[in-house]
C-alpha cells in the first residue's frame, strides 16, 4: 500500500459529501421492471388503484421508471444526518486473518438503534406520511429491524405504528418488541386473531410460525380499512430500493475518495431492499456501458427465489389480497422453514432486481445457515462487530470469495453490504453455539408446493 | 449560528488526528490519589505486591502519578481504528425538542459491539496480558458491558477469558452470555460455587442477586489462584481512568477543531471509567488554572457512593481480599438493590475521582431510576439512539441542565457522555413501560450497615 493513498479503516463522508438526491436504477434500465398488476384485470396497476394502499408521493416513486435522480427533501437529509454517513470500513483486520491479497470493504449499516439499514426507507415513508396528512401507517417485520426502523421514524414524525411480526421472530426477540414500544408503535405476532385474512390463515394452517407473506396481508388489510391509515413496506418495492439507493451512492462517493475501483459487490438479499441500495449507482455504470463489476446477490438456502425460483408474476402476499409483481418467486404459499435469518424468509424479489437477474446483469448464490453462523462468529471476532444472521450470509460469500484470491493469488477489491447487527439474534447464536442449528434445504417436492400457488394465466408462463 | 463555523451533526476525527498518547490526569493534581494500601500493613502496595494480581505494565501505570502523556502503543491503536474515533454529537434534535437556547453535545461510545466505552481498556489491558506472556485473565462483570467488551479484547489477542457476572444481571440479560460466548469467554453467575468466597457468600446471603463486589472476590480469587492468569477490571482503577482518557481527548480536539468551549460536563459514575476518561483533559486545564469547567458526577439514587457516602480506605470487594482504596464509599458489604443500571451498582469510587471531588474540583448529583428511564425514552425518540440505562443518568442531568437554560435563556454549552447502548436492557425498558418500575433510595438505616463494614485503623476515621 503506497503512503500516499494509505486507506483509513473507516471511511467516512463529510456532511456536505453527502448525497442530496437518491438514483432511481431504473431510469438506465433498457428492460424495464415489469409493472405491478391488478389481480382482478391483469393491466398494469394505475395511480388510483395504488392510492387507496400506499402514500401518494410514494406511488408516483413507485411509477417512476425515467428520473434518474429523485431529490431527497431536506427534512429526510436531517434525520440522516443524525446516523449518517455510515461508515465504508476497509477489513485489514480480516483480510490478515484470511491471508488474502484480496482488498475487502464493507459498508456498515447497523449503526442506528434499527440496527440496520432500514431507516433509510423508514424515515422517507414516514415523511411522505405525514405529508400527505396520516394518522398513521402499518406494516410487517421479519427479523424486526424493518419494524424497529418504521417505529423509530414514526416516532420522529409523530404517526401512529401497526406493526405486524412475523410469530417466530416476534417469539425469538422478544425484546424487539420493546424497542418498538419504547418508540410508541402497537406489536402484534403474525399471524393473529385481529384480521380476517389471519383468522384464515390461522384455521388452515394452526400451527404455523408465520411468514413475511402472511404478515403483509394482515397490515394491508388494516391499512385499507382503517381511515387516515396506509401501509409500508421495508423491502421488495421500487420505492423502497429507491431510498435505499444512498447506501450504494455513498458507498460509490467514499471509494471514489480515494480512487477504489471494486471488482465484486455483494449483498445479502431477502426481498431485495438492501442488495438494490447498494448496488444502485454500480449498476448503473454497468447498464450505461461506462464499468463493469461482477454482482453477488447471496440468499439463504432455505429460500432460494433466486437460485430456485421461477420468474413470473405472483402475489406478494400468502393473503393474495396484493397486487401482483413480477419476480423470481417461490409461490406466495411457500412457508420456508423456521430459519432464524428471519429478514431473508420472503417467497419473492424485489422486481428491478428480478430484471436484472434475468438479463444477467448480476449473479446469485444460495448459502446454508450453519456456514452462514460460522462466518458470522469468525467476522465478529476479527472484526469487531457482532453481525445480524441476514448480513452474515454476504459475510460469507465475502471470505469465500477472498479465500478463492488467495488461491489464485488475485488482488480482487470486494465490497459487501454488512446491512445490520445482530443483538437481538442471540438466541440464533445460542443454537449455534450449542450445535443445535441445523440447515433445511426445500426439496423439490416442497417447491413445487409453493410454484402450484402462482397464479396461471396468459403471459405469466413460468 | 454563523454560516461560517456551521457545526455538522456529527464531528469526527481523521485517523491522523486521533490521540496517540493517553493522558494522565495524576500528573497534574496537586493532591494525588491516595495510594492502594495493603489492608494486613497499613502501608502502600508495591510493585511487587500488586504484580501476582495484575500485569506489570499496568501495575506500573497504576502507580505512575507523575507523568503526563503515556503513548499508546501501536497494536491498541490498530484496534482503535476498527471503532474510533467515536463521534461527538450535536445533539440539535433535542434541543429543538426541549426548546433550550443550550447547545447540547455527547460522545457516544456505543458503536462497537460490546456497546460501550469499556472496550477501550479492555483492549489495553488484554494487549499488556498478552505481551507478559499469559494465558488468561478473569474479571467481573455487572451489566455485562465490560465483560463483552474483554471477551472481544481476549479474542482478538488470543487469550482465555473467565468472566463473573453479577447474578441479576446475569438473570436479566441473557443475550449478553450468548455475545461473549461469540467472542469464546466462560461466564459464571456470581455468587457462584466455583470459589471459596462465592460459597461463603451464597451461605451468608442465599438469595442474593449478586453484586459487582461479590463479583470481583471470586475473580480476584481464580486469577490468583490459576498460574498464567491475571485479574483485570473495568472500572475504580487508576490504570482504567488512563485508558478511557482517550473519549476525553477526542473530545476536546473534536471541539477545539470548531472552537467550542463547554461550560457543563456532565458523566455518569458507577465506578468512574466512563466519567474519568471523559473529564480527563478538561480536569487537567482546570487543575493546570488555564480554564474553568462545571463538572458534574451523576450516580444512583440507589447506590449514592459520592452524594451520600463517605471518604475513607476500604475494601474494593465484598470478600474483602482485595487491596484498600482510599475513596468515596458506601461500605464494601453494600449490597444496592436489584437496580436496572447494573454498571453503577458498585459500592466505591475510583479514587481519583474521589480525591478530585474531595477537593471541590467536580460536583454530584444522584437521580432516581424512573426519572432516570423517562429520559432515556425521550431522549430514544428524538435523538434515535437507544442508550444503556447507565448512561441514561447522564442524559437526566443534561436534560435539566438545558431546561434551566431554558428558563434562565442561558446559550450554555453542555457536554455529556452517551456511554453506550440499551440493547440488552430490554428486560429494564419492559419494566418502565409496563408501569412496573419502582425507585429505592437507601435508607440512613441501611447506609449505616454499610459505613459499619468499613476498616477502622488510625488514620482511617470518616
Amino acid at each position: 500500500m503506497s503512503e500516499e493513498k494509505k486507506i483509513p479503516y473507516k471511511i467516512y463522508l463529510e456532511e456536505q459529501e453527502m448525497p442530496t438526491s437518491w438514483y432511481n436504477v431504473r431510469a438506465d434500465m433498457k428492460n424495464k421492471p415489469a409493472p405491478l398488476m391488478n389481480p382482478g384485470t391483469h393491466q398494469p396497476l394505475t395511480k388510483e388503484e395504488l392510492a387507496p394502499i400506499f402514500c401518494e408521493e410514494l406511488v408516483d416513486q413507485e411509477l417512476n421508471d425515467t428520473d434518474a435522480y429523485i431529490e431527497i427533501p431536506e427534512e429526510i437529509r436531517n434525520f440522516y444526518k443524525m446516523y449518517r454517513p455510515s461508515p465504508l470500513v476497509r477489513a485489514y483486520c480480516l483480510e490478515e486473518k484470511l491471508g488474502t491479497p484480496a482488498k475487502i470493504y464493507y459498508k456498515f449499516e447497523g449503526n442506528n438503534t434499527s440496527g440496520s439499514h432500514k431507516l433509510n426507507s423508514a424515515i422517507a415513508q414516514a415523511y411522505y406520511a405525514k405529508k400527505q396528512g396520516l394518522k398513521g401507517v402499518t406494516t410487517e417485520t421479519g427479523a424486526g429491524q424493518w419494524g424497529t426502523a418504521l417505529s423509530m421514524a414514526c416516532s420522529y414524525f409523530d404517526l401512529d405504528c401497526k406493526v405486524y411480526m412475523v410469530k417466530v421472530s416476534y417469539e425469538q426477540k422478544p425484546f424487539r418488541r420493546e424497542v418498538m414500544r419504547t418508540y410508541g408503535a402497537t406489536v402484534t405476532p403474525s399471524p393473529s386473531m385481529t384480521t380476517e385474512i389471519g383468522k384464515k390463515i390461522l384455521a388452515e394452517h394452526p400451527g404455523t410460525t408465520g411468514s413475511l407473506g402472511c404478515a403483509i396481508s394482515e397490515a394491508v388489510e388494516v391499512a385499507t380499512q382503517n381511515e387516515g391509515y396506509r401501509y409500508v413496506l421495508g423491502s421488495v418495492l421500487n420505492q423502497v430500493l429507491l431510498h435505499q439507493s444512498i447506501i450504494g451512492l455513498e458507498t460509490k462517493a467514499a471509494l471514489d475518495k480515494y480512487g477504489i475501483d471494486p471488482d465484486i459487490i455483494i449483498g445479502c438479499a431477502g426481498g431485495g431492499s438492501n442488495l438494490g441500495g447498494l448496488i444502485a449507482p454500480f449498476m448503473g455504470e454497468k447498464l450505461r456501458g461506462e464499468k463493469d463489476y461482477r454482482i453477488i446477490a447471496v440468499e439463504p438456502a432455505s429460500c432460494p427465489s433466486f437460485t430456485r425460483g421461477v420468474f413470473a408474476y405472483d402475489f406478494c402476499d400468502t393473503g393474495m389480497i396484493c397486487p401482483l409483481a413480477k419476480m423470481y418467486t417461490l409461490g406466495s404459499s411457500f412457508i420456508p422453514s423456521a430459519n432464524h435469518a428471519g429478514g431473508l424468509r420472503f417467497h419473492g424479489m424485489s422486481t428491478t432486481l428480478s430484471q436484472l437477474y434475468h438479463d444477467g446483469l448480476m449473479e446469485a448464490t444460495a448459502v446454508e445457515q450453519t456456514a452462514v453462523f460460522e462466518a458470522a462468529e469468525q467476522f465478529a471476532r476479527i472484526e469487531g462487530i457482532l453481525p445480524a444472521p441476514e448480513s452474515s450470509h454476504a459475510i460469507r460469500v465475502a471470505i469465500d470469495e477472498a479465500l478463492k484470491c488467495k488461491e489464485t493469488g488475485e488482488e480482487k477489491t470486494i465490497v459487501f453490504g454488512l446491512t445490520g447487527t445482530g443483538y437481538f439474534d442471540m438466541v440464533a447464536y445460542e443454537r449455534f453455539h450449542d450445535g443445535e442449528m441445523t440447515d433445511y434445504i426445500p426439496t423439490d417436492e416442497d417447491l413445487a408446493k409453493g410454484f402450484a400457488g402462482i397464479p396461471k394465466f396468459p403471459g405469466n408462463e413460468f
